[in-house]
């Protein structure tokens, strides 16, 4: 058996992640923490009955605890709770779903305490890769990206040495808006960027896709997972999502992933690594296809993505920046208190107003945090 | 020093191959194999100085002789002399850039002396795949594809599980006349099938591109290359020939290379495989690429494709058939001695009439090229 515990398991990628167990019979569900969806979680406790389970709000964990009195789990909460389900001592992989800056001391202990990270959570590696990557090499863990791009450069890169690598070719679809010119985006309303062409998406990371702010956040990990320059990073636009991501070599060999839109591949394919599964999906159809298109983004409609480029070659503290900015710029936009163009300008002034730290600790990078939020606060 | 020996080594893979070994430093060249053309040959032997070199007649070999007696290099010729070449003791690879069955006694020499083996010799696998591949993991030697396809498909396959793989995505560009109907071809002129829209090949590779056959040899290559069904096979015409070549697994996932077109890289990759090294030459650029397209071949139009498929599901001796008609018909058709789909027409015919023999010898499968060739001489 694989035993595993998943850090979001009622989001997105933890829905999902519990489908891949579903569909293969040799995964153990050790421990799932999840925010404030009680509900839900009683019913994956119920179904993949786990030693351990965390909610955030310990008044959330209480009525938890009554609802399941009748099971063997225990049940925790807050932080603490977090990091309990992270180091779970059977457990070899942690899958860190959860969204935020929540997310990096969990995944710091589990590699202290030498799980495998199948990484979902952007913020640990924008924020921490300079902490992360030496750390995970220290324990001699794996770092297993499950997004679709960084999973499907990482299997590109599987077949060839590292250091034949030349450049990363980081697909986007380009996003709801691809084509649209700066001025055309001023009155874009929440709903319209809701739309995304190809993925079903949370809300937040649905924006993100809108304003290329996501494939910006995908630039900088890339950066840490492959241990390259940012330089050598390339966003490619890509509408059909098809190609998931690409790999240059020095020799002009491209190597390619692709595939069907769907989360469960990457997801399978960490928590297998290096082995390949039987899934079952949808297939790619090269017959009734139709055309891939590429295209250069924009980069001055889409400032969000310029920025990213900025804050991973200042490095340090700099991507946390970029990264809380968007964060609470997302969720005012969100709330319908900044309008769409301010997201990018928002990111742009806290970037020129912050100090760079060259090489933050955790309670630096935290704290880096909240003065981007209380700048933001404060102006907006 | 990497040590190799060339057959061929005045065609167009054998001088691209040249050209790889000028650009590295690495590599010494023991032997070369050439047909006729000695004043190529004697050029390439004073640049890269071989042991030995062989071509094929006696008379041809006398005269090289005398033109290079101020040079420390044997000249050999026939059979023997070919053989004498796959077999230099220093040598590790033997590039089997020769055209035709006349490569497959050398091969399986230089397989039984511990040579790994970079193929470019498509007749060897297609009569005798049954017989190489066991002979090749007898003697533990690589088959290592030098074609921009099935290199492709081995790039792609490196990082994987061999028992992941589902099937085999073989791009085709096509040829000339991809979109047209057979009744279209009926008059197609010699200059019309020398036209190939993106690589420059030889006469009869371009001829055999535009009928699809060249894409059939290569479906029961990698039949045996890499250990698949027929049916694990499938052909995806791909016009801008930028894919060159994909895999699917069984989670869903497409690995692909994709290069600009360049038989150097596969050549180079076979070379240092499973090394890589800088290669020279045009890169893929994605923002000037424009759009990728792919669709099913017309298998009615293109009837050699179809026969292909026949024959390698049938196996044994049938092969061999369907590549020496071919070879004869376009050999015709380029002498204006046939119909241009009358090449196909041929080959249908003779493979009706064979008798198949189930696990031919190297005898059985070159006294059957024979009898196709007395066959197709006493009908058309």
């Amino acid at each position: 058996m694989k035993k595993i515990a998943i850090l979001g398991s009622t989001g997105s990628i933890g829905t999902q992640t519990l489908e891949v167990v579903r569909e293969n019979n040799d995964i153990e569900v050790l421990g799932l923490a999840a925010g404030n969806n009680i509900k839900l979680l009683e019913e994956q406790i119920r179904e993949f009955r786990p030693k351990v389970a965390a909610v955030w709000s310990e008044e959330k964990a209480k009525e938890l605890r009554e609802n399941v009195k009748d099971l063997d789990v225990k049940i925790v909460s807050g932080m603490d709770g977090l990091i309990e389900i992270s180091v779970i001592p059977e457990s070899k992989i942690l899958v860190t779903a959860i969204v935020g800056m929540i997310g990096l001391r969990p995944t710091i202990e589990a590699i202290k305490a030498g799980k495998d990270i199948a990484l979902a959570n952007k913020e640990t590696l924008v924020t921490a890769g300079h902490i992360i990557m030496p750390l995970a090499k220290t324990y001699n863990v794996a770092i297993l990206p499950v997004d679709s791009e960084h999973s499907a450069i990482f299997q590109s890169l599987q077949g060839s040495p590292r250091k034949a690598l030349h450049k990363i070719l980081l697909t986007a679809s380009g996003g709801p808006f691809r084509g649209r010119k700066r001025e055309e985006l001023a009155n874009i309303q929440v709903e319209d960027a809701l739309k995304h062409p190809n993925w079903a998406m949370g809300r937040k990371i649905t924006i993100d896709s809108s304003t290329m702010v996501n494939k910006g956040l995908e630039v900088i990990e890339a950066k840490w997972l492959f241990d390259v320059d940012i330089d050598q990073v390339e966003v490619v636009v890509h509408p059909q999502s098809i190609v998931h991501s690409m790999v240059e070599f020095v020799d002009g060999a491209i190597i390619a992933e692709l595939g069907a839109p769907d989360m469960k591949l990457p997801i399978q394919y960490a928590l297998y690594y290096p082995d390949r599964r039987f899934l079952r999906g949808d297939r790619v159809d090269f017959a009734t296809l139709g055309q891939l298109t590429f295209e250069k983004p924009d980069l001055d409609t889409f400032d969000g993505l310029r920025l990213a480029f900025e804050a991973g070659k200042t490095g340090g503290s700099m991507p946390t920046v970029y990264n809380a900015a968007n964060e609470l710029a997302v969720s005012k936009f969100l709330d319908r208190k900044i309008k769409y163009l301010e997201i990018p300008e928002i990111i742009g002034t806290c970037m020129e107003n912050h100090k760079n730290i060259a090489n933050p600790t955790v309670e630096q990078i935290l704290q880096t945090e909240q003065e981007v939020y209380e700048q933001i606060e404060s102006r907006w």
